[in-house]
């Protein structure tokens, strides 16, 4: 069944940004240290072609995750960030929903991914990406307001927390501004990669726990 | 090799209490719910006879740090919270030394617990608690600003966080006025409780990072 999944880098500490995060550093002071398993990954991906041991299961993760993922919701200062990046091509490959207050007209984009606009609210929006994914799952990409609003709203059925050993000290914390106590987070998976520790829950929301 | 170690159980949004603690209410609101698992453990034990399944890894993880551990290190206020629960037959039975500003007569309890009240800082604490443990490890038990200055002063070497998977949306947190940017966190193991996730790491301190 379709699922509404959400996928976060922290750190031990409970950032998932540095300090002074702003539009011109979005992952504030030291936070790209947060995203360094995934570039490991990478460059072991690139050097080893996929063979390369140690780094299978982080690389079956984030391919399990692109599998099962049929559209994706995005606030709308992340892709105002990401957009210029992602160009013509975006990595998506699939149906995007951005949240917004300004109507704009979507956009098909190459390699699969639409850009579409909604303004009225986060589950409208879910709606929209539940029909365009299908059986598959809808990513809550970020930014971290969203998806607290989404764990807020007892929307999210999952979260993926890849725990990162490092202190920030400060910055934009993943569990804060959740106005809703009856949360229950279930640990359904544990995965050791050598430097993070992923932590999968399923979340149940209680409304009179 | 003898070892300064400390445990603590964690929310996943970071806090080791609740909201609002207080000396009247050491745990914050909703704080006990950290520390179910340890009720759940020896209800368990008491129902089973240590032969209950599922809770033998978390038997096996308290008893593995209470054989490896030699003596005790104590703040002021955490002594003075539990001194009265504790009573002439402390749980403790190995010497402890308690952070205090205030001199005050060692005390020999029944059981081989020892209180032995330090007033010149927690590296001489350590040198006390070294001596006293011998081969086996010196924990620091808390308060949470006891752990912080041993992380900070670069003389914590293994820190197991016991991750409750609750929020608590307040409260004190574990990292915290942590003076050292200079810390690294090496995860040496995982264990998968049935309600909590216990990691393991080992702290580095580097001088010039």
């Amino acid at each position: 069944m379709s699922q509404v999944i959400a996928e976060m880098s922290m750190s031990l500490d409970g950032y998932i940004t540095g300090p002074n995060h702003s539009a011109r550093l979005p992952l504030g002071k030291g936070g790209e240290r947060l995203h360094e398993w995934i570039y490991e990954l990478t460059s072991g991906r690139e050097l080893h072609g996929l063979a390369g041991g140690e780094f299978n299961q982080d690389a079956e993760l984030i391919a399990e995750s692109n599998r099962r993922t049929g559209a994706v919701i995005l606030g709308r200062t992340m892709f105002d960030h990401g957009h210029p990046f992602w160009g013509d091509t975006p990595p998506f490959h699939m149906p995007v929903f951005i949240l917004t207050h300004e109507a704009r007209p979507a956009e098909i984009k190459n390699g699969g991914t639409t850009y579409t606009f909604v303004t009225d609210g986060i589950e409208r929006a879910l709606e929209h990406a539940k029909a365009a994914a299908g059986s598959k799952d809808v990513k809550i990409a970020g930014g971290a307001n969203v998806i607290q609003q989404y764990i807020g709203a007892g929307l999210l059925d999952e979260l993926l927390i890849t725990l990162v050993p490092i202190l920030l000290g400060n910055g934009q914390k993943l569990f804060e501004h959740i106005h809703s106590p009856n949360i229950e987070f279930v640990r359904t998976a544990v995965i050791e990669s050598p430097n993070v520790t992923h932590l999968r829950f399923r979340l149940f929301h209680h409304t009179n726990a």
